[in-house]
């Protein structure tokens, strides 16, 4: 069924269940937005997948984070012996996790759950240089679309990204204000946990970096200037995903900063996007507002590695089972007074 | 382990886990709060339950609701049929869906999922007599306690309860405004949807239910008086969900009302509590706030039936596995700069 005709007839359907109108809120939304997505009546959602892509940053060299670099490294070993949040909400939610190296400082161990595409061991400091080049850019935009091809692949009917990245509020602070043309202010927080220093040091890097910015720059150039390598991969994955039809399930702040880009590249993709959660991040709320959407949980999260969308999951697979319930006429029940 | 030393133990553990301070926000107060009830530092959560108690209000000729009466007994049999919002989001979140007749007008054919115990073929109407006799509020309350038993001993380990009753909005506003000494206009909402006319109908009615209460009633009393027999079995399934120790998730404004008296006649109930959802309802956020709860999803839903509920149980499930992460000693991972 054609997408606009698809919404008509589950905006009709929504009409007639068996519940006062509008009494599931924000899911019936979602409910609609899905059954256009998928263009049938009733949508379905099976298991989901998240892509967690993860590489180091040149700029973590400025004090922008409470954390050592090598914990990026530590924490993709963390992600493949299944310790971390992102492992433990998976189970929970019938997610798959996929583990994607784009740039993490030395060489990881083979792992079946591990998708090695590094394309340089970590960015330049935005602070003082470009991130990367261009071909680089383009190479960890491919090695995200390839990691989620096979997550589509291997069964998954809704697709999430996930980063790992010590400095990456920073880099997607730095993206998230080119794009969007806010002050760094606007956009820096305090990432894993950062003092009032840290938090100046952040503002002064990202505002270096946008320093360097010309005018007409297209967006892959902006990203290559100013982003980090996880976030490109982040990009890829939400491309290849929008390229199958899927619902695209948005994590915290450098998630959403990739998928940002992803929607500068693709404009249509935006009618993918669902927001798994809003992140304690200043400059996740900007992005949310760009692309317009609301998201489904707001519990103080800052997490990261994908945590926020995968927790989010099970409302987006509720919302499609409204369509599924009983009308009126077809359960007996009268609709009115 | 006992409550105490099983928190204080989960706490040091929780600020050992790989990842950085508070970065689960509400989500670790959820998983504390857990491992302090089943006294170990690592909570497990399996199937979810929800007692969907139903029960008609003599209150509803007074033009309180936007459906006619009989709305209450084609409902149950949408819920047995398995058609209702509550058992298609009961379907994706592990949870069994048990129907409870307390007072629904009308006999009710045999069916597996339903225990009945009419008390009464609904209450009398609160604007002009009393709801209930003691002993009728008694009953009712008990048959809550019974169906939950019956939920614990088939396997549940997180119980809810959900509202099905024309008209309950009213006794639920009236229930409520008694317990905390509120005002009509602070806990009459919309309900089911009705215009002005309608809410000021159910604030009149609310009003006249109020000036019959004495000083010194005892909260059942004051609930056989002014409330519903279904808000009673509610309060039921609560206080058994608490004798058996179990984390009990609240829905919205009428469940959350029932949820309220059981507190005020079981006071430590209110450490198993466990807030789904914030409802458009008004009178939901006073209830929460007296309960001193937080909600877990705000997406302005308003339809009852434990939806909110069961919607959040997977948050909860995702909640008891954050104690289940590695730690960064386990993990290897270094937990500072």
């Amino acid at each position: 069924m054609e997408r606009q005709e698809a919404l008509r007839a589950a905006r009709e359907r929504m009409g007639r269940l068996t519940k006062p109108p509008r009494s599931l809120g924000h899911l019936e939304e979602v409910a609609l937005r899905l059954a256009a997505l998928q263009g049938r009546v009733q949508p379905e959602l099976g298991p989901g997948a998240v892509v967690v892509a993860a590489a180091d940053h040149g700029v973590a060299a400025e004090g922008v984070s409470a954390y050592p670099q090598e914990v990026t490294y530590q924490m993709v070993l963390n992600f493949l012996r299944g310790g971390a949040a992102i492992n433990r909400f998976a189970e929970v939610a019938d997610c798959r996790v996929y583990v994607l190296d784009v740039g993490v400082k030395g060489e990881l161990p083979h792992h079946p759950r591990l998708l090695g595409a590094k394309v340089r061991e970590g960015t330049g400091n935005l602070a003082r240089e470009a991130a990367m080049t261009l071909e680089e850019a383009e190479r960890a935009l491919q090695a995200g679309r390839e990691a989620a091809r096979r997550a589509i692949a291997e069964g998954a009917t809704l697709l999430a990204a996930g980063d790992m990245g010590i400095g990456n509020t920073t880099a997607a602070a730095a993206l998230t204000a080119a794009l969007l043309g806010l002050p760094p202010e606007r956009v820096v927080g305090r990432g894993t946990g950062v003092g009032e220093e840290g938090l100046k040091r952040k503002r002064e890097a990202v505002a270096k970096a946008l320093a360097r910015l010309r005018p007409g720059m297209a967006p892959l150039e902006v990203a290559a200037e100013v982003g980090g390598l996880e976030l490109l991969a982040i990009a890829g994955v939400y491309l290849e995903g929008y390229r199958a039809g899927l619902p695209l399930v948005l994590d915290g702040f450098p998630v959403s900063a990739g998928a940002l880009l992803a929607w500068r590249l693709e404009p249509g993709l935006k009618e993918n996007l669902f927001a798994g959660h809003l992140s304690r991040e200043p400059g996740h709320r900007p992005i949310l507002e760009a692309l317009d959407l609301r998201p489904l949980l707001d519990l103080d999260l800052a997490l990261g590695e994908g945590t926020g969308a995968v927790l989010a999951m099970p409302l987006l697979r509720a919302a499609a089972r409204i369509l599924h319930m009983a009308t009126f006429e077809e359960a007996g029940v009268s609709d009115r007074l």
